[in-house]
């Protein structure tokens, strides 16, 4: 048995994997040469991102295009994999939006189950927060608490519960849909199951006279653990065509970090050449956050490539939007990462491409790769792919870790959001507005922080907006648009400081539609 | 590959059965005489009952009974096996209650998978009700409905959400845990996915103006299916000592049925010669649950043999108390079924045996099976079990049917109460008292289900009551002892009457502890 497969274990018609154990083993040196055991590998992460979608709903195509290009890459000989975020069963039940596990051609083998909730995944997560939660009532009870500040979670949307009342009504708690989470976001940055436990640990679940009180003191962090089980395991599925995927964890991009796991992507990096990581929803917030958060704060792999899905109606249908998908792309160029942009054509669409290449050429972007992915799959995009997999051949992933820019930690929240505003919306620092609550939101974030002893400084910065907008009116000449700050709150468990901009049209609680 | 194995898929560690598939195949005349195929066996049930405890987490070791018996008889070369019901890991979590999987030498393997959760059977459970009361929201907001009566469920105890308001505070929803749910209910008592899908759409979900709303007219009972997903499918787990266990839905006898999956028994009955089915908490409760509601109303089978597990501390500690103990196995006895008492000895209590056997004996039992289960395991029953053995070898299956009572659907919802109160509390029909509130609410029960176009006759009564009474007060004399009616509440969907009897304790949301 190779060192990888002692750490799989079938679950139904897939299986799941012991990451946390599999990374540990490589760690250590495990014996790579012992008859059956795997080379380990350095695999190179490819960025899947996208143009802004013209709402949350309508995707466009990341996962159909990181199934196909996965099978594509496969059958150019090279050992590629994808790793994808877990679907929301919540949203997908409600019938908020479809699944997202590819579409046609371009699909996974047991979708379903990928759509439908896995083995209880993000319910364990839930539940997880839900008891630590539960944990607080009783402290509050006993007065060891006054505030609960740790929302409770929902696995699907509901009206009733955005606010509870506690205790008769005198306290409110919040709801939050499962991948918007701070669990979600611990399970998907955690790399050990000690970094884990400290992260639990970590959280703070309210304050007493607004003193922050931690989860630390309500439960051990083990028997939060215990609940999460599985949960902290990655799912091995595949594509159609039988290529491997990897399925762990799921946080929205719009009221969280979009992206998966960092124990999956590192373990996809260990066993192949290649790996595709889909980060939702368009490049102003799964690109960004993957380059600021994960790889910039938490060690992820700076991407050799990027792949930028578009829709051509997304792209091209409103005028007053055709800005975006250029400047994603030149953004991601200018971090020194070749952007491949990809026309995800729909039924009809065929006669687009000649057109859309000519409007690429005089963009100055690398030529499109194109294709109808949902009928034709793979076979769309092998024959498209030299130049894409030139790019993704020069560099070692040492190379890469010298691209990383050097963690902001320690830097003025002030001056992050505006390299993140400016670097991925396009908006000048001098037309970053605030709200007027915005500097007591933050002061107050940063008492809480220097209260439980460590800088609000030393969090990543997560901007919370809506999917559809990267500033206040994308729809205004360039010279005009702003980026106002709203509210700023702290997620101390998994490091990060959320701080919500006006365009946050969504809530961590979506409604039923 | 048998036709068993053929319906089973490993789960990490363990596996799932897909029971409706297999019983279906049976049932459809599977070649069992294929090479490899199984033999379709024709089980016997025992049922494994207990004292009334003393207090709701004080059990009499009811899981380590059934697991040593289980254990013991297959030592003794008979094919048993043991069905049990799931943990609910939010008690557990919350430090309400201990885990339920036996204990010390009469332990299951993989007891901590049992404990915390499995795969998220009951979290799927929890959310297939949730997105129904999420659908009926929407529906509210949309006129369809003007109340919601269907509660919101949660995994974990809860002190904030015993009562949730929707829209801005006029409207109350309810949240039960997850074992105590409608359904809950509805996953153990159905035997088929037509079965399930039809329960299902009978949910009763609220009211418009008065008139009962079914989840039909709210959702279509697929997309609930599809959630609940593999909580359909029993756990396959062992005993320490290798002997097969089903475990399969975890409702709590106290304020629901009590019981495991009627189709994880029934398979169970399938594949194993005699099949220890657990139901909890006391003989009042779980055994009466499965007398009157499973086998009479439901199809299950009436019991080969019952065993009666008590703690000697249980039994003799409290004088006032004693007499239950006695009651239980004479109520057993009178309804044909050989009831064996199962003294389940605790460290330092070798040597009460003796005296026990005597008193055993002075009140006219069968000669009581004793040991220290938990340090001896199945070695102190094996040669305690000639009189158990002969008792389960005599009925044949057909012989059992015929002992069933006719089903009482139909009968008057206050006769089924009387008898019920008079056979398994020995209170009779002119003690059994109504607070003024219960006329009116069975009233409104009745006029419920027949908006909703059936009977309340036609459903089968639920006591809902503290596990450690079984009547207003069980140290006053036989002959002052009385039980008083509280309220009545239509489950349509389970095919349920719950009605609530003073000695109601508990409610579905336990607090933490």
């Amino acid at each position: 048995m190779s060192t990888f497969d002692s750490f799989v274990s079938a679950y139904g018609p897939i299986s799941k994997v012991d990451a946390y154990g599999y990374l540990d083993s490589l760690a250590s040196g495990a014996d790579t040469s012992a008859p059956g055991a795997d080379t380990h590998k350095r695999g190179l992460v490819v960025l899947v991102t996208a143009d802004t979608p013209l709402k949350a709903s309508r995707g466009e195509g990341k996962t159909t295009a990181t199934v196909a290009l996965t099978d594509a890459l496969r059958a150019r000989g090279i050992d590629a994999t994808a790793v994808l975020r877990q679907p929301s069963m919540g949203i997908t039940a409600a019938g908020s939006k479809g699944g997202a596990s590819g579409g046609g051609k371009a699909s996974l083998k047991n979708a379903d189950l990928a759509d439908w909730g896995l083995f209880g995944e993000m319910m364990r997560i839930a539940t997880a927060q839900n008891l630590i939660v539960s944990l607080a009532e009783k402290a509050l009870e006993e007065g060891k608490l006054t505030e609960i500040l740790l929302p409770r979670v929902s696995e699907v949307p509901s009206k009733a519960l955005r606010k509870i009342a506690v205790a008769g009504g005198e306290i409110a708690e919040k709801c939050v849909l499962s991948p918007t989470s701070e669990m979600m976001q611990i399970v998907t940055l955690s790399k050990s199951m000690d970094e884990l436990a400290e992260r639990i640990s970590n959280i703070i679940v309210g304050t007493k006279n607004g003193k922050p009180v931690k989860a630390s003191a309500v439960t051990d962090s083990q028997r939060i653990a215990t609940v999460l089980g599985d949960a902290v395991q990655p799912a091995v599925l595949e594509t159609e065509q039988g290529s491997p995927v990897y399925m762990h964890c799921g946080p929205f991009a719009n009221v969280s970090i979009g992206i998966p796991s960092l124990v999956s992507v590192e373990m996809a990096c260990a066993r192949h050449d290649i790996v595709f990581v889909e980060a939702g929803y368009g490049a102003d917030m799964g690109a960004q956050k993957w380059l600021d958060i994960a790889a910039r704060e938490f060690g992820a792999q700076w991407p050799v490539a990027a792949i930028v899905v578009t829709r051509a109606s997304t792209w091209r249908d409103d005028p007053t939007l055709q800005w975006r998908y250029p400047f994603h792309i030149q953004r991601l160029e200018n971090a020194g990462i070749p952007s491949f942009p990809l026309l995800n054509l729909w039924e009809g669409e065929d006669d687009l491409v000649e057109g859309l290449r000519e409007h690429a050429a005089e963009q100055g972007f690398r030529d499109p790769i194109a294709g109808n992915l949902f009928r034709d799959g793979a076979d769309a995009l092998v024959s498209q792919l030299d130049d894409f997999i030139a790019a993704i051949s020069a560099p070692s992933a040492d190379e890469l870790a010298a691209k990383v820019p050097p963690s902001a930690a320690g830097e003025g929240v002030m001056g992050k959001l505006k390299d993140i505003i400016a670097e991925s919306y396009g908006v000048p620092a001098e037309r970053v507005l605030e709200k007027d609550s915005f500097t007591p939101s933050l002061a107050a974030a940063a008492k809480l922080a220097a209260a439980a002893g460590f800088s609000v400084n030393d969090l990543a910065v997560v901007p919370v907006k809506s999917p559809a907008t990267m500033t206040d009116d994308d729809t205004a000449a360039a010279s005009e648009r702003t980026v106002t700050l709203k509210k700023a709150e702290v997620h101390a468990g998994a490091g990060l400081l959320h701080v919500n901009l006006t365009t946050s049209l969504t809530t961590a609680m979506p409604k039923i539609v």
